[in-house]
C-alpha cells in the first residue's frame, strides 16, 4: 500500500508510491549523443573575454591574478524593476504594486563547460561569498522584504543559457510560499519551544536513514516527505536565521557539502537537471528563535506535474531511504586541491 | 514597470510582466506536422470495442442506442489504494498514514481522436453528470475528506494516454493546497460577511474586463492575478459549496461553458494542452457560506518553474484583460445540434 507522509515545514501531504517505486538508478538522465561544450563560446554573454555583452553596471567582481572568478550583473530581463517605489494600489478586493525588486545574475565562473558539480571547493566558495555578499547589500534596501537566491541547471529547470550562473531575486512582498513556512514555524515554536528546523535536523540525525552527506557544519538529507524524488535539504547544524549570517568557514564547509553533494547527483544520476534555491527569513524580521535558513536541491528527474496541479497533492515514486543510500554510496574522484581542503576542514585524510 | 497583483483566494502574489508581455496569439501551441489521429487504435484500452483492457470493475456506465457513452474504471496504476483502513502513524515529529483513496478514470468517450472542445454540448453534459454521480458516491465513504476531479490533455500537461479521459481522485486527507483556500476564504467571511468567490465573481461583473463567456448559470472569466497566461475559472453564479450540488439544468449550462470556453482555447491557441480541475469544499465540510466550488483551466502554454520554484513568485507574461479580449473575441462554428441547446439554455438564436 502506497504511503502518505507529511512534509512538516510545508504541511504538504506526498504519497510515496511505496509499491510502485522504481529503484534510484532508474532515475539517472537520459542524454542523447550530443558534441561537447566547448569552454568558451563567442555570442555568450557570460563567457571570459565577453563582458561586454553584459549589462555594463557591474554589481560585484571577485578576482584573482588569473582575471575575475565570479561576476554578479543585472539581469538583462529583470522580472522586476530595480529604480522607483513601492506603490500600493486597490480595486475593489483586489490589491496590487509597483513591481519594483531586484533581479540579479551571478555568473559562476569564467568557463563555459563547468558547473558546480565538477568546480573545486575554493571555486564553489568564491559563489558562495558572491552571495552573501549581495544578500548583505540588497537587504540595506528598505523597498525589499524577502531575499531568495537560486539556480537553474538546465533545460528542465528552466535556464536557456548553458553557462553557469545563478540568479538573486528580491521582492517587495514576502511570496506567500515563504509566508507559509514562517508560519508554520511560528506554530512549531509556539508548541514545542523549539526550532522546528533544528528538531528535524536532531530527528534525521538519530534515525540515519536519509542522511546523503555531513560535514562539520552542515548536514545533507533526504527529506521524510520528500515532496519528488531525490530532493535534498542541506542544513546548517547552527541555528541561524539568514544566509547572510554565514561565517568564513561555514561559507567554506558549506562550499564542500555543496559540491559534493552536487557531485553525488552529477555521478549518480547522470549529470541531471535541477534547481536549487537557498531560503531565508524575510529581511525584516531578523535573527529569529522559530526560522532557520537552509537550502533545498531539487533535481528534475521525474514529471507528475498533472496529478499535482489537480489534486493539490504530490506523489514521490522514490523511497527517501533508497534514494539517501544510493546518494551515500556513490563515489567520486578528489583531486589534490581538494583533498588538503577537505583534509583541513575534517582532520581526516580523503 | 511590471506590476505585482495578489491572487486573494490563494494569496499568491505574481508579478504581470507589462512590459514583457507577448501578443495573445504568440501563446500558441507550435504543432510540427504529425499524423492525423485515428478515431480507433487496437492497442488503446480505452476505445470502443477494447473494454476487456481496463480493469473488470466497472464502476459506472452511461449508454444509450449507440452503446457506452461515458465510462468510469478504477486506474490501473493507482496513486491510492482503495482497500484498507486509514492508520496513522507517528515517529517523533514526523507523521504518516496508509495511502488508502480513489483513484479512477473517467473514459469521456467511445472515439480516441476526439476531446471535448470538439464534442457536441449533450455528450459534454454526459461527461459531467458522470463526474457528480461518481462525487455523490465516493464521499459516502468514511474515509475520504477531499473530492477533486482533474484532466490532463496533452504530454505537457502530464498524460500519457491520448484517449480523451479525465481522473477522480478522493483523499483520506485534505491536500494543504486546498486547505489553505478554505482558510483564507473563512478568513474573508470572517471580516467580510461574504463568500470571497461570490464576491470576485461581483467585481468582475462589474469590471467587464477579464470576462472571457457568459451564460446563465456560469461565468467563465481570466483572474485579475491569473499565474499563468489564459489561466481561466469557471465560476458557478449560485453560490454553493461542492460541485455535487449542482443541478441538472446546471450540468446542461456547464456542459455550454465548458465546450465554449475550451474550443476558444482550442481555436484560439492551437489546441493546447491544458488541465483542468473542478475543486470543491472538504467532504465533511457540507455547505458552507465561505466555500464556492469552481473550475479551473490552465494551459501549458508557458514554461517558467525554475523562477517559481526559486523565488516562491509566479510570473505572467500575459496582460489578464487582453488574454480575455483575446478569447472573447474567437469565434467557431456551432453544429445544428448544439445550436438547438443553445437555444433553448438562452432563448436566443446562435
Amino acid at each position: 500500500m502506497p504511503e502518505l507522509r507529511q512534509n512538516l515545514i510545508t504541511r504538504d501531504w506526498v504519497i510515496i508510491a511505496t509499491e510502485r517505486a522504481k529503484r534510484p538508478d532508474q532515475f539517472a538522465a537520459i542524454r542523447t549523443e550530443a558534441p561537447p561544450i566547448p569552454c568558451y563560446k563567442e555570442d555568450c554573454p557570460f563567457c571570459f573575454g565577453n563582458e561586454h555583452r553584459t549589462p555594463e553596471i557591474e554589481l560585484l567582481c571577485l578576482s584573482d591574478d588569473r582575471g575575475w572568478r565570479v561576476r554578479v550583473v543585472p539581469n538583462k530581463y529583470p522580472a522586476l524593476s530595480c529604480l522607483g517605489e513601492r506603490v500600493r494600489k486597490t480595486e475593489g478586493i483586489y490589491r496590487s504594486m509597483s513591481g519594483v525588486g531586484i533581479h540579479e545574475v551571478v555568473i559562476e565562473h569564467p568557463r563555459h563547460d563547468i558547473t558546480i558539480a565538477l568546480l573545486s571547493i575554493p571555486d564553489v566558495a568564491n559563489i558562495l561569498n558572491v552571495y552573501r555578499q549581495r544578500y548583505r547589500d540588497i537587504r540595506k534596501d528598505p523597498r525589499i522584504e524577502a531575499i531568495v537566491i537560486f539556480k537553474n541547471h538546465g533545460q528542465e529547470a528552466g535556464t536557456s543559457l548553458e553557462h553557469p550562473h545563478s540568479q538573486i531575486t528580491a521582492t517587495p512582498i514576502v511570496p506567500s510560499q515563504i509566508r507559509i513556512r514562517i508560519e508554520e514555524a511560528i506554530r512549531f515554536f509556539d508548541d514545542m519551544g523549539e526550532c522546528i528546523f533544528c528538531r528535524t535536523l536532531a530527528q534525521e540525525m538519530e534515525a540515519q536513514e536519509r542522511i546523503v552527506f555531513e560535514s562539520k557544519h552542515f548536514v545533507a538529507f533526504i527529506p521524510y516527505a520528500a515532496l519528488s524524488p531525490f530532493h535534498v535539504w542541506i542544513f546548517p547544524r547552527r541555528h541561524t536565521s539568514s544566509f547572510e549570517d554565514i561565517t568564513d568557514v561555514e561559507i567554506l564547509d558549506l562550499a564542500y557539502t555543496l559540491k559534493t553533494v552536487l557531485a553525488k547527483l552529477y555521478y549518480g544520476l547522470n549529470n541531471p537537471d535541477y534547481n536549487y534555491s537557498i531560503r531565508s527569513v524575510p529581511t525584516r524580521d531578523g535573527q529569529t528563535s522559530y526560522f532557520h535558513w537552509y537550502i533545498a536541491i531539487i533535481p528534475r528527474v521525474s514529471k507528475s506535474a498533472g496529478f499535482e496541479l489537480g489534486s493539490g497533492m504530490y506523489i514521490n515514486t522514490a523511497m527517501p531511504e533508497d534514494s539517501a543510500q544510493y546518494l551515500r554510496d556513490v563515489q567520486f574522484v578528489v583531486t589534490n586541491e581538494d583533498a588538503n581542503i577537505i583534509k583541513l576542514l575534517t582532520g581526516k585524510e580523503k
